[in-house]
């Protein structure tokens, strides 16, 4: 366990290279004459590393006389960057490296972008990757097997772990259960509308995990009053789960299951209601208590998957590929987050029409979005309505092959704390470790 | 093969992630309120990346108002970190966080040093480098095992593989044979005076490595000439040679084979001029011919290297810790180098000074100088004399355990040529890599 | 005429020169051992040159280990420079060294201003000012006498020249007339609101600038199109200039005559329709010609200004300083522009809550807003109605003596542009200067 | 007094300003397509401001995304820049702009020169120098009449005032004194040969200044016990003055005088003594009491002068411009320094080549070096011989039309002491400033 914290097998360490060996060719190139002519204030291609390191987010690097050309940049944390999320994109070597010889790098004087590709970086790269694209197995306490493989971001990227692994699973066992980042209006959207259209995928059904604390939040309850039970504000609260079930079931076609995650202050008038409430959708809400019981207390759960996976269903997808950049965000707005629609600020605008003249309105949608909201506003509980989700700019990955729209501030730098993690771990003279956790 | 130059066992890796974590440390102190009074313009503690970036050699940090303190920093290439000078000096882990507590991450305000132990940085290192404090075990392609282990600079660390390896290497076979890096007066130096007299160690003999090459090179050969006989120059470039020999038996006290690391162009007249010289100090010279034949080429070197070992000898260190810092580095270049002595420059003064006030007089030395001569000007062939070495400054590694004399620029973050390497590599689609060699 | 455009009196140089002094005793209070505590990442008065450079809006300052502590500043032009704004608003040098003491130039570590009064800085800035206190009397081609005496920016300061300046017109002629910056929404209300309620001035009557190509702008005409007779859009463009004078004449109760600045294009018509809408307003309308007859092109306008200055006339204010600060500003939005009322954003909100906790809640409001619009939209042209101002931070100058709220991107930095007018002065050898205009 | 001390007429501000047009018409020529290939980290004119403001010695500018190309650059005080020395040098404005068109600004990326001249600035410079080049009459408290005119600095530039000046004061008057600043090696050599012979000059006689405290201080005393008679330490110091006598009287071909600064605490031994020695040469010591008497106090000063300039005599230059760099320098070293000779460290070796190469063989050398000594070592006392001047770089000021050699690091922009002189400075409520001396 404390292995997976640290180092594990290497792949963000190999990601964080590939990464800063792309960065080093682009101001080596700049050095060694820039026949590219990029612009160095216009690289988009920033440095990482796998540290919560703030101090780092901005920098003026090439000082000195002695380095490179002075240009602003700044560090991002490893699994913040394009190459995570086009190494869980790419099912082998070939695409890996089509994939990274696609990656802009940024632009030339005349805005021109300039691709990894141009720099002849993409082999190096993929060489540096070739065993952090092999899944990795490991075993839960039990022993039951489970592959640890990839972690984009779900913000800026599509949160899932890798088409390797979750084809290698499918071909290993009889039913492979795979995880999406955050609530299903982020997680679950992109796992379809990226991952399984790009791979070619289709899920039997889906688990939509929910407590009732985070219900009774969604109903207005403050942090400090979670445990008491509340059944009005869990009835308040409970047209967020239900929306998101709606979703599954009428855009994405799909049968699905709740997983209401037990914890000892849930009361079973609370309990009681919510299972009614996703019974009136024909959905099942199976407690599940696994973190006191481990196995046994997920076999209910199990039980009731197979079931639905037996189910008959037709997979959809919530948009076209072949529909313009702006459709695709209604469609996404309206049909997902069920908001009035989408405003592009000034430099989103902008960047819709460069985006579309270099060729990539074809691309899929990665929204970045805050997971505390169906809406842009992470104060909007429940199922807010009448709203307008806020575009501040698109970016294209054209190496994991997506457009980013930004709907809100996103870090991709931490920092540490007043008192870092660090301060206490420790590891004694036979090698323990202590602190991890 | 392919996978010790890429990532290997991730050794370097665990090296920057503790270096840099160190970093994050520091500048999160800062940030949260600075209670030890760190002054930003005087830490010394830089990050470093397993990357050649002459971008990152100098930059400004903490920019945007978003991060910690604006301040200037720079990169360094992960072998030059303290962190794997240290790593190489710990024969434990309970060393290692010793090691590692005491390193000198800056100055405060008042001028006092500020350590890692300060900031609580130990333990958390020394987790991150667990493994890495581990030997790794590879075999040559005939099937003899070897010990790959730690690659700290030649000229600002002690430039030996680690203590753990060397130790484990001894009980493992009936003979360890360990490499020290650049030319005897450095290496041979270092790795007597550094590493074994913290570990304990007395070596039975030495292999001092040559070629004709070189000698004719010393003897002011250009260096599209080396390929022709040139029996004056050879005699006029054997004094370099000679002198490493007389230093490793009447300073150190050590019996000394040579090996003639034979080229194709080296004529007989040639080789027999060199053995000749050698013995006339009661050194052999045997011919190594491992580049074409492989092990067998090398079997007349390993029975003079046993026949020596037999020999009786007394191992002295070139200097006593006891003596002042700047006796110590009169003693090196006078018994070493055979210059006249030592010029400090004003810095080197006031470092003395300093580091003599905060208690560090007792370390050894680690002399970080050209290893094109045996004085501190490349262009000096052969065995000069005359010469005054200068010292343009000190600068103490209080976790790795020495007082590094810089008599020279020494240039701590490459940068990539005009082609980089990495523009050649490339993978297959059965993961097969080219290019790297 | 070119030495009012070249260095003029010095006014300009002495305001770099105190501003900059205040710079330099900061960083070097910063680098003598900071007694105040002063952050550096939060120091907002920076520095300032009288040229356009763009190449100093962003900097870092205090590098190479031989200045003061590294942080980010910026360069403004001289206008911007707040000492330009209090020089304009202070009547003696006691009031003007009170002005310059009141100045806040950054916050402690703990948040709490800092001001140039504690660094002891505001009797030499006022010494440096001496000369430039005192108003610069020049004149007309014609002979008339005129001041010109400082130059505030008209949205981040008041946009007027010196109350000095003012108070000694009115004591040496029989009428004084004075101009204010940009739109009279901005211009007069600042100049009522801020100067002459600081000044103790009760103006007699206000002359409103117009032009019949502006008004038909405001209706909706192209650029290229103005020359043409349109009296379609002049009407509809007209509402924009009768709110103006309805501004003037029932918010500050003061009367008002409209100068209408003839261009040849003019068509009788338009001038006609345009003095007929005014006149229903009980202004006349008077043409000036005085760009092509000189003094007796203004003759009309002043017998005008003459007569409506012999009215009764009540000047009021537009808020009272009393009132909280959010309320000022709805009073400006609602009553000048005829706006919905204020949106302030969340930087915006927090600066409003410390500023109120620091005491300045009775200051003045200086609206840095676009001159192109009643609104903060240059492109709502007319007289908008239905429109919120959206408020993006506050700012106090608290030596000038007024609250700036920024409605929109102020640049303080302009650039040169392609070919700079540098380009084309020129000096003969007997020092005639050419290129200027 | 007062008004000197401050902005005066206004010629520092100019200086400053037509040196910064020059700063923002380059990077506005990179920024609007660098269509002359300039080398951002290759620009080797910086800014000027006329303040001690250390915080802007080293700067990054062109930050944000919203200036220029970021880069290194660092401001200098005005009276460093090398409008200053070219001001003093240009006898007329035609003369002013072909200097300032013939500044080098930096270097391309193929490391061609660009000048002012290219970017088209000189016009626009010399209208903003146009009064700035005229000198400044002013009287003392006596009414005699004096000229003020420019002030470039004593090492990097020639220290003496402008060229105009003089031949003013030549013209007004029947004896014209001119000051040339520090020791007699620096500022009366740069006097003679780059100012006297551009401007075709001929002094008639010299006045060197001394006084017995320095001489002691050159005789071994330390600055505590200077008040002691002590004409051991006397004698022991005047070899100093009297080689700045013999070197006016050999190598310059002039008759020269003595002027002895009186201090209350000079003893009549100390006087006759060092009269006694000065005789011996031919040179009459007169003792001068201004501060104390004014100008009666200087009386026998002027009726020596007056003699002395009745002398024939035969001005010599101390070198030939036709000769090379080196041999200009060693001339200066052994001749008036009376040192042995020349070294060039790497950087000035490399200069020295391309300065000939580029053609600028043939200008005069201005020595930056220590005023201390006679030689490069400020310790060295006296009359120094035996030792080596090092020369660290050569820079070419194409503009006022010398090579500066530097001999020791040149601080261009000072900094403020822990109580600035500003925090005294003061203005009363009647314009009365005090604590400027």
């Amino acid at each position: 366990m404390q292995d997976i914290n640290l180092h594990f097998t290497g792949d963000f360490h190999a990601v964080g290279a590939a990464n800063n060996l792309l960065c080093a060719m682009i101001d080596n190139h700049i050095f060694q004459g820039n026949s590219l002519r990029l612009d160095p204030r216009k690289i988009t291609w920033r440095r990482c590393v796998d540290m919560n390191d703030r101090q780092l987010r901005s920098i003026v690097c090439g000082l000195g006389n002695v380095g490179g050309m002075p240009r602003e940049d700044g560090f991002d944390i490893t699994v913040a960057s394009e190459v995570m999320a086009l190494l869980c994109l790419s099912e082998n070597i070939t695409v890996l490296k089509e994939k990274l010889s696609r990656i802009i790098v940024g632009y030339t004087f005349d805005n021109e972008p300039v691709t990894a590709g141009q720099l002849k970086a993409q082999g190096a790269m993929a060489a540096l990757l070739k065993d952090a694209l092999k899944p990795n197995l490991v075993q839960t306490l039990e022993g039951t097997p489970a592959l640890i493989h990839g972690g984009p971001f779900a913000n800026i990227a599509h949160g899932c772990n890798s088409i390797i692994a979750t084809k290698t699973a499918l071909k290993l066992g009889d039913y492979a259960v795979t995880e999406a980042g955050f609530g299903a209006d982020l997680g679950a959207e992109k796992f379809f509308d990226i991952k399984c259209r790009l791979a070619g995928l289709t899920p039997s059904a889906v688990v939509v995990v929910a407590t009732i604390r985070a219900l009774k939040h969604h109903g207005g309850v403050a942090k400090d009053s979670l445990t008491k039970e509340n059944l009005n504000a869990l009835e308040k609260g409970l047209p967020n789960l239900l929306q998101h079930l709606e979703n599954i079931q009428t855009v994405f076609g799909l049968p699905c299951v709740v997983a209401l995650n037990r914890f000892p202050t849930d009361t079973e008038a609370e309990l009681a209601l919510a299972e009614e409430k996703c019974k009136a959708l024909g959905v099942n809400a199976v407690l599940t208590e696994v973190w006191a019981k481990g196995g046994e207390g997920g076999a209910a759960l199990a039980e009731e998957v197979v079931r639905v996976c037996e189910q008959k269903s037709e997979f959809n997808f919530s948009y076209e590929l072949s529909l313009p950049i702006l459709e695709k965000l209604e469609r996404i707005v309206k049909n997902i987050y069920h908001g009035e629609g989408v405003q592009l600020l000034p430099a989103a605008k902008k960047q819709l029409e460069q985006l579309t003249k270099l060729g990539f309105s074809e691309l899929p949608i990665c929204m970045a979005k805050t997971q505390y909201s169906f809406s842009d506003n992470p104060l909007l509980l429940g199922a807010p309505r009448g709203f307008e989700v806020t575009i501040r700019n698109l970016k294209v990955s054209a190496g994991a092959g997506f457009i980013i729209a930004l709907a809100g501030d996103i870090m991709t730098m931490p920092g540490l704390p007043k008192v870092p993690a660090a301060e206490n771990i420790d590891i004694d003279s036979e090698g323990r470790i202590g602190g991890l956790f």
